[in-house]
C-alpha cells in the first residue's frame, strides 16, 4: 500500500516552522510495510489543498493530511476533503457535544468558531482528540481513505498511534500495531547491526536501528491480530536481541540513560558526586534532568581550572605537575577526592581536551579520562573522541555515565571488568 | 515571484531524516519576497523527479531542487533536469578539473563515480561548491530558473547565501541581498514586537522576529544593488531598533549570551565562578561551551544537597534553617560564598525548585533566586518560570547569564539598576 502525505500550513511554506510530523509519521509508515509515495506542503488555500488531494489520490492508495483542521478561517482542510468528495458539511452532534464539554471543564462556553471543528464532510467519521479540540477525518473516496489530522504534535501523534496506524496497519495485514525501543549504549551501530542482521531483515515483526550520538536504539515493530500476539512477537525479538548484546541494553523506550543510572543508584541505595572539568559541568546537568535525581546526586564540582582541582578535590599538586590536568592519575585523584570530599558513595571525575583548542601530539583534542570510585575501589577509563567541541563534551558525558552505570550494576569497581 | 521546492530522497520519504533544509530556505526566500508556492518531496527515482518538475514548472515561475547530486547511482536529479530539458548530459571540463584537484590535495584519485559529478545538462551552468564534490546546477526551462543544490546542509546553506538567493533576488528587485540577526534577552516578544510595529512592516528591509526560549531574535533582510547599499540599509535598520531596544541587544548573528558573557569577562578581565543548585551544571555547561572560556571561568560548585552548600560554599546553617535553600538570603550566600572560597571576581549563586515535585503554595516550581555578587557587592533577583523541568532550567541559565552580562557590561553590581 502507498500512501501521500499532505502538509498544509502557510507557516511551512514561510519556513516559520519545520515540518518533523511528516518525518515522524514516514517513519511509523515504513515500519508498518506503507510506503510513502511522496509529500506535498501546500499553503492555506481551498484551491492548492483540493488540488493536492485530487493529486495525491490519482497517484497513491490512499492520503493523509496533516494540519488545517483548527477553528480560524485560515483552517480550510474540511472544506477542500467535502469539495474532493463531492458533499457538504455536516455537524457531528457527538463532536459537538465534546467540544461544548471541553470548554464547560475550562470555565468557557464553546464559541461559533469553536464549533467549526465539529463540522465534517457527511460520509467522514471523526477522530478521537483527546488532546485538543479539532478531532481528526477518516473518510474514503472510491475505496481509498482520506485521513485527516491536527498539526500540532502533541495532538497529531497519539492521534496517529492509536488510530491512524493501526486502522492502516489492518489493510497491509495485522490490525494491531506494537512497538518498542531498545537502548544501548557501548557498542556501535555496525558492530551491532552486524549482530542482529538476521533480525533486520525480518519483515514482521520489523527491527529497525537508528544511531543517535553515544548510544544505538532499535526499534521492534509487529503487526498482528490482537495485542497480546503482538506484545508476544515484540518479547521474542528483545529476548534474541538481549541475548546476543544484552550487555549493552540500559533502557527501553524513553529512558534515558542518564535515567537509567539515577534508577540503578536509587535501587542501590548508593549516593553520587562529581567532579568535571572538561565536560563543565553536563554530566550534572544530564543527571539533574532526571526528576528526583536529588535522592542520590549530592552535587559536585567544576573544577575547570587547576587550582580547583587542588582546593575542592585535593589533586596532589605533584599529580597536576608531573602528569599534568589531563591525565590518568588526575582523573583518578578528582574521582577518589570528589567521593572523600563531598562525601559519597560513587565519585566520578572526568578530565579531557574538549577543543578546538589545547591540543597536542601527546594529547590530541577529544582525548577524555573518566574515573570512577566506591569503595570498592577507582577505575579509570580513556577515549579519544571525534567531533567538535559539543561533541566531545557530549561523548565523555555519555562514556562516564555509561561506566558508572556499569559499575551499579555490576556492584562496584573492582567487579569492573574491561567495557 | 513564486518558486516550487523540490527534496529529493528516499530517505525523507522514510522518515531517516527531517527536511530541515526546506524550511531554512523557505524562509530565506520568504526575505527576499519571493512567495513559495508548493514543497514536494519524492524519491530517487528518476520518473517521480521528472514528473514532479514538470508540474512544478507549469504551476510557478521556477523550481529549486535539493539532493540527489551526489556520485551514487541514487542520485538522479542531474538525469532529470536534463529529460525535462530535452538535452544530453555533458562533462563540464572545470569541474572536472576542480574535482580532481579536489581528491589529489587529500591523497587520492577522483574516480569515475565521483567524476559523474561534473556531468550537467548541456545549457546549464555548474554553480561552485566549496564545501563538498557535487556542484549545484542552473538551468532555464522557457526562462523559468532550474536551479539544483546538494543536500548536505554544509554545502547547501552556504551554496544557497552566496549563489542562489542572490541570483533570484536580481529578478524581484535588487541584485544584492545581506541580512543580520539582532539578538535580544530581558524583553518579552510581544513587547518588543510592539515597539518595532513600524519596523516590521517595511517590505525592504524586512524585519523578522523569532521567538527562541528566554531570548527574541529579529532578523533584518535587505536587497539592494550592491553590497554597500545593502549593508547601509541593513546598518539603518538595526540603528532604530537600537534606539528603542538597545539595552536588551546581547549580540548579532551567530552570537550566543554565553558567548556574549564570556567576551565581556575578557574585555574586562574579570573572573567567574559559579554556585548551581537546581540548574545542576547546565550554566557551568553553557559557559564551558564557549571556546576560551577557560581564561574567565574557573570553575564552580555544584550545590545539589544542602550540605555541600554548607561545606563547600559556606553558605550558614541557619540561613538554610530559617530561610530554605530556595531562598534570597541563600541564593545570596552562596553567590558571595563562591566568589570568596573560589577566589574570583565574579560569583553567582543559582536556587530554585526546577520541578515537577518539590513546589508548595508558599514557592511554587518556577521559582528561582539568582544572586550576583562582585567586590562592589550582591544583588539577588528571583523570576517565577513556567514550563517543565528542562524548560526552568534552561530560562534559569538564561536569567543568570542575563544578569551578569548586565553587570559586567555596567561595571558591577552596584550599578546594576532593577532589570
Amino acid at each position: 500500500m502507498t500512501i501521500e502525505l499532505i502538509s498544509i500550513g502557510t507557516e511551512l511554506l514561510l519556513g516559520q516552522i519545520v515540518d518533523t510530523n511528516a518525518a515522524w509519521l514516514s517513519a511509523r509508515l515504513a515500519e508498518i510495510g506503507v510506503g510513502v509515495y511522496r509529500r506535498t506542503t501546500v499553503g492555506d488555500n481551498r484551491e492548492r489543498i483540493i488540488a493536492a488531494l485530487r493529486e495525491g489520490l490519482a497517484r497513491a492508495d490512499g492520503i493523509i493530511t496533516i494540519g488545517g483542521l483548527g477553528p480560524t478561517d485560515d483552517d480550510l482542510t474540511r472544506e477542500a476533503i467535502a469539495a474532493v468528495l463531492g458533499e457538504p458539511l455536516v455537524l457531528d452532534e457527538g463532536e459537538v457535544a465534546r467540544l461544548k464539554a471541553f470548554f464547560a471543564l475550562r470555565g468557557r462556553e464553546a464559541n461559533e468558531r469553536q464549533l467549526r471543528q465539529a463540522m465534517r464532510p457527511a460520509s467522514a467519521q471523526p477522530i478521537p482528540n483527546p488532546n485538543g479540540t479539532a478531532p481528526g477525518l477518516y473518510a474514503e473516496w472510491q475505496g481509498k481513505p482520506i485521513i485527516a489530522m491536527p498539526g500540532p504534535p502533541n495532538e497529531f501523534q497519539p492521534m496517529a498511534t492509536d488510530h491512524v496506524l493501526p486502522r492502516l496497519a489492518e489493510r497491509t495485514g495485522g490490525r494491531v500495531i506494537r512497538s518498542r525501543v531498545l537502548r544501548l549504549c557501548g557498542i556501535g551501530e555496525s558492530d551491532a547491526e552486524t549482530q542482529l542482521q538476521d533480525l533486520i531483515q525480518s519483515e514482521n515483526p520489523t527491527l529497525a536501528p537508528l544511531a543517535k550520538l553515544g548510544e544505538v536504539h532499535f526499534r521492534i515493530t509487529a503487526r498482528a491480530d490482537s495485542p497480546a500476539e503482538a506484545e508476544q512477537m515484540i518479547a521474542q525479538t528483545e529476548r534474541a536481541v538481549r541475548e546476543r548484546l544484552g550487555a549493552y541494553i540500559f533502557g527501553i523506550d524513553e529512558t534515558t540513560l542518564e535515567q537509567a543510572v539515577v534508577e540503578s543508584l536509587v535501587e542501590a541505595g548508593q549516593s553520587l558526586a562529581i567532579a568535571e572539568s572538561c565536560t563543565g559541568g553536563l554530566l550534572g546537568h544530564r543527571i539533574t534532568s532526571v526528576p528526583g535525581s536529588s535522592e542520590v546526586f549530592l552535587g559536585g564540582v567544576i573544577s575547570y581550572s587547576n587550582v580547583l582541582k587542588e582546593s575542592l578535590l585535593g589533586v596532589p599538586r605533584e599529580v597536576l605537575e608531573t602528569h599534568g590536568a589531563v591525565s590518568e592519575p588526575t582523573a583518578r585523584a578528582m574521582a577518589e577526592g570528589t567521593r572523600l570530599r563531598l562525601g559519597s558513595w560513587w565519585g566520578v571525575g572526568i578530565t579531557g581536551i574538549a577543543g578546538p583548542g589545547g591540543g597536542s601530539p601527546d594529547k590530541p583534542v577529544g582525548l577524555v579520562y573518566v574515573g570512577l570510585s566506591d569503595p570498592s575501589g577507582t577505575v579509570v577509563r580513556s577515549q579519544i573522541f571525534a567531533g567538535d567541541r559539543a561533541t566531545v563534551k557530549y561523548r565523555a558525558t555519555q562514556y562516564a555515565l555509561w561506566l558508572l552505570y556499569k559499575g551499579v550494576k555490576q556492584g562496584g569497581c573492582d567487579s569492573l571488568s574491561r567495557l
